[in-house]
């Protein structure tokens, strides 16, 4: 397993990337691994931090340096930036992604001529918590790691990938962007809108019926728990899942409803039957 | 702290009657404690499991044997058996529940000659576990247990109580049942409702689409969770705290909206007010 890359590149430091790069120094995965982050600060710190070997000035010098570059940024900003990415890579180089939305993505590259050398992936692993200081050894292991569209991709570069979750503890499954994106709309996408909206309408009986959130018990913080996942990655995951995230967000009204209408009308034997 | 009470009773012995008498026996905070099960094997359980010195064979034996007696039972039931408990009480004694629900039952004593022998309590704590084996040390730890009505109850007994709680790492706070049944319906049967709907909806796509839920990474867990409480439990919590709970659900819903909406007309703008 040892050395199944020379030199690894992540592109955004944070939950994810972070924690890969964890992995990856811990296992001795490759020989080296190097870092970009927009935000340069979050870069720096990983490298206190024992994330990362060293840091690289920009994204371009990441692409040159790295036979793998993990693209851990925001989906929206990957989805407009993995064609000129691909269009900077060399023969033999890997660029893999870890989002949670993958239609509009491989849509955005599709025909283009260095596509093969893209593998899709999306780790079902993470927390509430953001940057450097949030990554963690050992965040993928027991999860699943989806592989998308691997057909599209050079078949060496999908094994590589694949080995390398399976390294860091993940089982790997494959799946089509559509599958992939119509399944995370309802195991994740959707739930995170809920705990969201719970979270606001804690806020909104705080602000205007003096709530006090405070007394609560364990269960509410588990409900809310993802809401504390950062706005700015979560956003653009709804717009570009945007169809299915409503079909998913209907089907759970649907039920919500039916929840109402049997306690409205202290139905105990609906409400059995819903809650079994 | 030691020796608050002489023999405490402990009706209905599963996550939050185990717990409490944990505690008691592991502080010392009585001489013996007792316990009494609707389910039989249970209370031989909770003995196997050093939970309780012994057992009794009725609801009865248990309240001629207690200084303090928990009422560790359904809302409904318990709503329906208090006021022939207290007249079964004698001079001197506690009863104490730990319920979810308040108004029902505070009203289904009201004016009883007893009803100062009564304190109302619901610890905040719990999980999502239920029967002896769910019984835990320090479950109540750093939680708040609300006193309901402490006004209604011997000053004496309302203190012991209190005492109790603190012992075991609880903060207490005093509310009216009113209070009490509106802040739950929002911090607790609404979450929980929302759980169950969730959990119920995700059935319901792998019943009808295939949706492969083993896939999902720790955000569905942790907005599921609570959907493992016991049905029999929170039906009648449902039931009794109706108003309230609509209330909840429906302005759950209107947040809920509010982001289906923001998410159909892909305004980001919107969306982060929602979301902030």
């Amino acid at each position: 397993m040892a050395g199944v890359f020379q030199t690894v590149g992540i592109a955004g430091v944070g939950l994810i990337g972070g924690s890969l790069a964890r992995d990856i120094r811990r296992l001795g995965l490759a020989k080296r691994v190097l870092g970009w982050n927009r935000t340069a600060a979050h870069a720096t710190r990983a490298v206190e931090l024992g994330i990362l070997d060293e840091v690289v000035p920009t994204l371009e010098a990441l692409l040159q340096a790295c036979d793998l570059v993990v693209l851990a940024m925001p989906v929206d900003v990957l989805t407009q930036k993995l064609p000129e990415l691909l269009a900077l890579s060399h023969e033999g180089q890997i660029l893999m992604d870890v989002g949670s939305t993958k239609s509009a993505l491989v849509q955005a590259v599709e025909g283009h001529p260095q596509r093969a050398r893209f593998v899709a992936c999306h780790p079902m692993a993470g927390t509430e918590r953001s940057g450097p200081d949030a990554a963690v050894e050992e965040l993928f292991k027991g999860r699943f790691t989806l592989i998308v569209e691997p057909q599209a991709s050079v078949p060496e570069a999908v094994e590589k990938v694949a080995t390398l979750w399976t390294a860091v503890g993940s089982e790997v499954a494959t799946f089509s962007a559509e599958e992939h994106d119509r399944m995370c709309a309802m195991l994740s996408h959707m739930p995170h809108v809920l705990a969201y909206a719970l979270a606001r309408t804690i806020k909104e009986a705080q602000r205007t019926s003096g709530l006090e959130a405070r007394f609560a018990g364990g269960g509410l913080a588990s409900m809310t728990r993802i809401a504390h996942s950062p706005i700015a990655m979560w956003q653009p995951i709804f717009r570009q899942n945007k169809a299915h995230l409503l079909a998913a967000i209907d089907a759970f009204s649907a039920q919500l409803s039916a929840f109402r209408e049997a306690i409205a009308a202290e139905d105990g034997e609906r409400l059995q039957k819903l809650m079994r």
